[in-house]
């Protein structure tokens, strides 16, 4: 069986979006992918921190979804990574109103003896100095290493950035992260760029626009499946990436052409994940709502050209 | 051999972009819906009306196309509809610098005689009362009508717009335009609400992120080629309308399914529209070349769901 290795945040979240708001629930990077990936019956890890505030129900629901939680480190004297924030009218922005970073301002995180060597690891989005910590700690070179980032660490911490991104195989990245890492506003441009600062494939996330993936001159586009009601956006990119990763993981297949159905299940489960706050729909997914919802992506996407090639030109 | 009956402006444009600036050229709705059907070799022909300062080889460039002319009334001491438009840097905004309406302002659009039985018409976007007189000219019910509007004539004639909207089969229309017609930020939603004014099938175009076809429960989204420049985006719009009316008219399957491919279509032909100035690159367009970017199209969205399936869930 095929292991997964993960990194990222285990975290209280504290959510108001036009539909309402909550007290601090279960969130993070890490517990989204970790989500996510469960669907996909692989051996997954997760690499965190939390605090002695942090409930054992929200440790024991990750253990239940067959997360193993030995590399979460639980620090009792501290507290748990908060994150607050507010959702506008379009669901498409968000004004963050409180970090608190805690446990995590000092986090030194520990690869369990026997997930480092992992075929699959999926680096969340952390300070990339957390993010290479990890990477140094693989005994066997992994078949697969994707990296998921933010705008933040361009604007303090590029170079460490830049020299993690050097040593891994996928970047996930939204379009606007996209652009001011390169300057260049063609998103096709823009990871051609990214190409060049290692990572031989780039997905460019776009929110309620899809995803791309691209690899040398090769692009693929998964469309998001358009909802009546975003609920929450809350850890969909995450869930994205965790679905992309988990699939990888179980098909052992890192071709592009199978990377081609790992977005595609990426942007299933994330379609789930919006439509309940935090992890509140990812937590009660079936395996049949994942192949019903998969189905819909086919109805949505695949045309049959063959026919209409003979038919006109 | 399939009729196409198309109405809008024949015009001419001046377009600023940030890669450089035109002159007055040719453009207006129903010259690239024109040129975009002439790909599938049906009997096309259009309605407008234009000045006497407008130049014989425009109109000779329309018939070489085999689009039938005789609709486009020439009035010798009128002057032709001109626009003129400044793109800003992200391409997707502009600016209108001049709207001169001149021998438009009183339009009278007279359909010919041998086309008042297409089987297919494009509305192509004018005022809904211009609009509704070519419907009203049809002597034989077509198979299919299909009208573009914008958010102008829902600020200055919404009644009319309205009228028109309750009698035919397509509407295409953007984003936000969606959104203003229904007050609903969901195009889920706003498509549900648009179908209760008439239209069975919705296309809600969203420039560079492709393109969405509903049709009661069911949806379809093409995405828009992802493009290294995009060098001037005029015409893209229609371009895509008539690519759709075009392959619909031509294999005169009106289906569901048969518009998926419409919508491919219309999508492949716009993406060739914004690599040049105006009309320029649709002038030039070879079966070739529209063979071989749906080739792209299909390797940009089609995957292969059947293998993902057997692998993991």
């Amino acid at each position: 069986m095929s292991k997964l290795l993960i990194v990222g945040t285990v975290a209280f979240d504290a959510i108001e979006t036009p539909f309402g708001k909550t007290d601090k629930i279960l969130g993070g990077a890490a517990t989204f992918i970790g989500l996510a990936a469960s669907q996909f019956n692989i051996d997954t890890a997760a690499v965190s921190v939390v605090g002695g505030d942090f409930p054992q129900e929200y440790l024991d629901l990750l253990s239940k979804k067959n997360i193993n939680i030995s590399g979460i480190e639980i620090i009792k004297e501290g507290k748990t990574f908060f994150w607050s924030g507010r959702y506008h009218n379009d669901m498409n922005t968000r004004d963050t109103l409180v970090t608190e970073l805690n446990t995590l301002a000092n986090f030194n995180p520990v690869v369990p003896e026997n997930y480092s060597n992992a075929q699959v690891v999926m680096l969340g989005n952390l300070h990339p100095l957390v993010q290479t910590s990890v990477l140094n700690q693989m005994t066997t070179k992994p078949k697969l290493v994707i990296l998921d980032t933010m705008n933040f660490w361009m604007d303090c911490a590029l170079d460490d950035l830049l020299n993690i991104i050097k040593r891994i195989d996928v970047i996930t990245i939204n379009d606007e992260e996209a652009r001011q890492l390169t300057g260049e506003y063609s998103l096709v441009v823009a990871a051609r760029k990214i190409h060049k600062m290692g990572p031989k494939y780039v997905v460019i996330k776009k929110g309620e626009h899809g995803a791309l993936l691209f690899h040398n001159d090769s692009m693929f586009y998964a469309p998001a499946l358009p909802l009546e009601e975003v609920f929450d956006p809350t850890g969909a990119g995450d869930t994205f990436a965790g679905g992309f990763a988990g699939y990888l993981a179980k098909t052992q297949d890192y071709s592009f052409e199978n990377m081609k159905n790992a977005v595609i299940y990426g942007s299933t489960l994330a379609s789930f994940c919006v439509e309940k706050f935090g992890t509140e729909r990812m937590q009660k997914l079936s395996q049949d709502d994942v192949a019903y919802r998969l189905k819909e992506f086919e109805q949505l996407t695949q045309f049959n050209i063959e026919l209409s090639q003979k038919n006109t030109v």
